[in-house]
């Protein structure tokens, strides 16, 4: 009887973990600002679809997510601070780095970075501290019961709150420059000698919570991406957020009056509100020369050199306007989210990198031939003109585009589905201990077999002393005898 | 006008090379015999079925492979060494890895597996030779202009055909232990700290060609096996031919008649015919002693002491009967195979290894809880029984053999369609180049980067250098100063 008892067990166990079927799930979310956030929402969105309730945590002065219009549970962090006070920070700090960092001495570069990155942890602690100090939300939370934490290693703290609240978390990021986040946390190994450098530091200490992720979901896939090797718990889920381009009502009839020509689509993203006054005229009168409309995004103080084929907008439909069949380039600052709706759309781009990985990812682009690069500090008028002019009429740049596109969308299954399908799967599993390497059990000379090979080397040292020493004896023994001999 | 043909030429590259729908191709394979063909026939037969045409190479002497018997095109290399004659080499090899090697003395050992080793290799080069100097065969196949090569990295030469016929090529192996031709040959980083050993060895003269295989199509899983670093051109297949169990007609009767005890199988794979008579004895004396009835595939003479609960069978539907709910433990050879349909079908397994790859298999099931060890060379009768009675009444073992089989299920998508996916996308893109990690283009100095740290020691011991004699000349000359000041 026991047996068939073990056997019932055995099989309510399996049905019950989901062998085939579906369950739905508690997820938290502990969310980064900004294109992270962009990214995040689309996953989230599928989960809610699916039937999880999502339940996220927002900080009160968030830059992006407005916590009036997140469609999820919300759980508002009280800041002291204002999203206007930080705004207002954050603009001065992002106009620093992209138009005074290049002009300072390299030492005055450094310490005003540090200066910056510090300003910005302690944002992050402070949102950090209002949650895990909050003993009323923290009980609610765990009341709560949830199945997973989503979380991005770059927002610290998700990994913190999964550990107080017992239950598994996963990544979502995009790949940090150099993979010195997955790297330090993750445990892949890069080799420095085809891995392209860094731009981020992080600590050794952070690895011990965050190397518990039973995931990463990387925002970055092959077709864009130069291939290294990774671990069986990173999953690629690049362009998870491109869609099919929906129609133009409002814009339609600027796109269409382009004609043959058709029209080049530019933003420099979310992040970038204004530039110099120099820098926009500049710009605008090298679109002002190509026969393409142009759509630009862009909340400066309009241009006095804009030309009557440009129009400025607040905000532009960019998926839809990529996906649009007049679309002939995109100007870009290259974040990942603006390239791969590019690639998504078979669109040649011009890349203006303006921090961050931006350098990297034009990099990736240039390197398959679908993009040109702009240096935005040193660029002139002509520049930019002859960029755009090659990437719209040289038409290697088009046929490199389309053929990254026809990679992107010839996988075996959409990344939207496959970040979705391990968010499942660690809720339904409790985790995804199988695909966890043992790495993670290994100090760091472990890892590097320094003890193995210390004890190789002790081995070799002592029989190499007990060979000399005998040798010496031998020798003293027979130089004894010979000696004697000799005064025999 | 130039630009609107630009336009419509991308867009017939971009449907024609089937961005969305399906193209039918023409296959080449070059096949290894044994276990490999049985996991290999159900990737073609599924390729057959999505309507591509299969063509096979097939030497006339194969020992699993009955040229009259494959449902596809196939080229018979004639060798003059008949099937009978190789299966006795075969056999004979077998036995003696199997009950000699294990007595001798460790360079006699060496010896012996150099001689078969040999012997191994001079036979898969005449199968090559065959091929490749058959000029009417040649131009056959350059003639019928294939879209891919499929082969196996143990049975070379697949490589060699595919780059004389100019067309991509993939191969579809199992993991070897320790990774040694997927680290020389297909570049891959396997840090020997919690990689385990090695039993392969091949030479750096290979890694030219098999360097240039588009994917690998590797037959284990992370269930399976321990985590690792991998590489974009990697897909892990394992278990692909598993199916779910069929009804068993001829043995139904035999195997319901076990009633609540269940069955046992019993198999030690295709390879092994027979055992000493010493051995069959022993094994026959510990499957009387358990209450399940046995199902043993075994063609060597009948034990002596062969219990009634035991049958033997010439052959057995191994899949059928492991998804079968009476049965309660697998024996096995530790085979992928056979472990990959107990791992399907959740059965516990007591592994009787016996060479290659079945060490580091029964390593992996036994460290996942699923499986208990026996060793062919010194068990008993009461070794064997003690490792089936905990794996059929300690419950743990059914249970991880459970884990494993959920796990194994829920995948984002069947082994088999993946497989089928890579090489209809190699077919499609005519490679699959992005995948491709820099590392090939790179010599060995320079993927360790020694170039870089020998060029970065070379400038330290010059400023070094510089250094020393700039302090040098100056302890001179403030000497000669300070001597004449003395002097003076």
């Amino acid at each position: 009887m026991s047996k068939k008892w073990t056997s019932l067990l055995v099989l309510f166990c399996y049905l019950s973990c989901g062998f085939c079927g579906k369950v739905t799930g508690k997820v938290l979310v502990w969310p980064m600002d900004f294109s992270h956030w962009i990214n995040l929402k689309v996953i989230l969105e599928e989960l809610h679809l699916r039937g999880h309730e999502i339940t996220i945590l927002v900080p009160s002065p968030s830059l992006m997510m407005d916590h009036t219009k997140i469609p999820f549970n919300v759980e508002v962090l009280q800041l002291s601070v204002t999203k206007e006070v930080l705004m207002e920070e954050f603009n001065t700090d992002l106009y620093s780095v992209i138009f005074e960092l290049p002009r300072l001495s390299w030492w005055d570069m450094l310490t005003k970075l540090a200066e910056m990155n510090e300003r910005f942890f302690r944002t992050l602690k402070r949102v950090c501290d209002s949650a895990i100090t909050n003993k009323e939300l923290l009980s609610r939370l765990q009341a709560a019961k949830f199945d997973i934490c989503i979380s991005d290693p770059l927002s610290f703290c998700g990994e913190l709150l999964a550990e107080l609240l017992n239950i598994p978390f996963m990544y979502s990021f995009r790949f940090s420059e150099g993979n010195v986040i997955e790297r330090l946390c993750g445990g892949l190994p890069t080799p420095s000698s085809y891995v392209p450098g860094s731009t981020t530091g992080l600590t050794d200490n952070m690895t011990f919570i965050m190397g518990k992720a039973e995931m990463w979901l990387i925002r970055t896939s092959w077709e864009f991406e130069f291939p290294y090797p990774y671990l069986p718990h990173f999953e690629f889920v690049g362009g998870l957020h491109c869609k099919p381009a929906k129609p133009l009502p409002k814009l339609d009839e600027f796109v269409q009056s382009s004609g043959k020509d058709g029209v080049v689509v530019f933003t420099l993203g979310s992040m970038i509100q204004n530039l110099t006054e120099e820098k926009s005229n500049m710009i605008a009168s090298a679109l002002a020369q190509i026969p393409q409309k142009v759509l630009w995004r862009y909340t400066g103080k309009k241009p006095d050199t804009l030309g009557p084929n440009t129009q400025l907008y607040d905000w532009i439909p960019q998926n839809d306007l990529l996906g649009h069949p007049q679309t002939r380039a995109f100007i870009t600052h290259c974040g990942t989210n603006g390239i791969y709706e590019a690639i998504y759309h078979g669109v040649p781009m011009v890349g203006i990198p303006v921090f961050s990985d931006q350098f990297g990812n034009i990099a990736r682009v240039k390197a398959k031939g679908a993009a040109v690069e702009v240096d935005l500090h040193v660029m002139t008028t002509s520049d930019l003109l002859n960029a755009l002019k090659a990437v719209i009429n040289n038409p290697s740049y088009k046929e490199n585009a389309m053929r990254l596109s026809r990679i992107h969308h010839d996988q075996p299954m959409k990344p939207l589905d496959r970040a979705v399908f391990w968010i499942e799967f660690v809720m339904r599993h409790k985790g995804a201990k199988h695909l966890r390497p043992a790495s993670y059990d290994l100090t760091w000379y472990q890892y590097r077999s320094l003890d193995v090979i210390g004890f190789l080397l002790a081995c070799v040292a002592t029989i190499m002393f007990l060979v000399t020493k005998c040798c010496l004896f031998c020798c003293w023994k027979f130089g004894k005898t010979g000696k004697k001999k000799k005064r025999e």
